[in-house]
């Protein structure tokens, strides 16, 4: 199933995708007012889900609502650098030193935004794409083992994990330049974890203003989705509705010869097998 | 005001310290079921928590209740490194680059624990302490200037920065290893801005088994409580509730010879004036 949020006249709803139109899952709205509430519901909530989408008629157009952020604001909002070796070897020439490890850092949860909201440059000269599959944890994970892994993935969306590389590397830690307001967007939709299956063989590209600039495939992952669990929650906890990203295939625009970055009217797009496709605009700087 | 959460007999409530026992804000339980209500209710919010609290006549005995986290699950909790003199010196000496920003990294809310709960080890073998002064974000903060920044916080509170100093090594972000569950005790309350006034004048100390491993005082911060508001605010939106741990002074138990670190039964107090310690003891690794 692919699930949205949306936005219909000013009310949000929950809903399932269906053959480009939306089957609305007003009749749960009480038990489950929000994805989060889903989520935690675990299969019992998909059940229902997939009870009322079955036997409902009621269709809403995609192009009469506003698709939102799939999930509200989660816990945590986790991303691994430098998990593609193209990638790797793009970011060691850009400075990055090769890492020991899985490389994880933090996009601060108010940096998400909706699939087709404006990305806002903020005070950054260096505005930089990066399309990466992210998953939507769906159980409290402790000290996983990898084999263990796939029974706590909900699903699965599309993140551009867009990046302000100027104030990035104001720190080795990332922190600061990857989570400027608006610069998280993720969605469309979240995709079931049984309707993917295994989540290494998905293709994804980045598209800026028609022309593909990154394009990889799942199965380049160094650090698998089983892995990145299974060593994250060897340290923490992760709860359901955590938003991991997998990481981003080379062809970021800071590794361009020379440097290309984004600027006003600029879009990006990001798109990956079997999920969708965000678009995001760049607006004028503040 | 110095405003607390606790367990009482499996109820949690919230409260006004009040020479050593607990005034119950029961009476404003329904408009303000939580720490973060009372941040978000702004000044209005605070007024009628100092109403209560002068006409209250019940009292609650400090140890009949458990303190817990002075604030509930927060957006964020952001922790800035190397920000005292000698801390930088030793941490470079202990091989971290010197900074050239505010060097900014996150605890993942999920660490969060109370004053005096345990500290679980988890799977490090170097485990270390770091006391540090937090601000509690009391509004949203984007683009505030360091003039304006006072008015943006809620109050303070005493916050023990648990590092697992081999994990925090696994790469430059220090994502993994300052997140362990439980590495994030706070409180033992929220000694609310009025109170405090000019945060950088406060004295702070981190002792182990009895012993000081750490004195410092906030006035030797590098960058000051403003500072840190304004940088990131530049970048970010701050909300109401949002924690900033404001850095640690030296003294750390990784910066010894030899580095020294914590064990099982052993006990950490961090301690700040005009706002009070916790102490947590050290569990068996699991």
């Amino acid at each position: 199933m692919k699930l949205v949020r949306f936005d219909k006249a000013g009310t949000v709803g929950l809903g399932v995708l269906d053959n480009g139109s939306i089957i609305p899952l007003t009749a749960l709205k009480e038990r489950y007012p929000t994805m989060l509430s889903v989520i935690e519901g675990g299969d019992a909530a998909l059940d229902e889900v997939r009870a009322v989408a079955a036997r409902s008629e009621a269709r809403i157009a995609l192009d009469s609502v506003k698709l939102l952020a799939p999930i509200e604001r989660p816990g945590k909002y986790l991303a691994i650098g430098m998990n593609y070796r193209k990638h790797v070897e793009e970011a060691i020439r850009a400075g990055v030193a090769e890492p020991t490890h899985q490389y994880w850092f933090n996009k601060q949860t108010t940096c998400i935004s909706g699939p087709f909201d404006d990305i806002d440059p903020g005070v950054t000269e260096k505005l930089d794409w990066e399309v990466e599959l992210a998953v939507v944890i769906g159980r409290k994970a402790k000290s996983v083992s990898e084999a263990e892994a796939p029974d706590y993935v909900f699903g699965y969306t599309v993140a551009n994990d867009v990046s302000a590389r100027d104030w990035q590397k104001h720190s080795p830690t990332f922190t600061v330049g990857k989570s400027f307001d608006t610069h998280g967007p993720i969605g469309p939709c979240i995709v079931t974890a049984d309707e993917i299956g295994d989540p290494h063989r998905l293709g994804l590209r980045c598209i800026v203003n028609g022309v593909t600039r990154q394009e990889g495939n799942t199965s380049e992952l160094i650090h698998s989705v089983w892995s990145q669990i299974a060593y994250l929650s060897t340290a923490f906890t992760l709860e359901p509705g955590d938003l991991l990203a997998t990481g981003t295939p080379h062809g970021v625009g800071n590794a361009m010869t020379p440097p290309l970055f984004l600027h006003e009217g600029d879009v990006v797009r990001c798109e990956i097998d079997e999920i969708g496709a965000i678009e995001n605009k760049v607006t004028a700087a503040r």
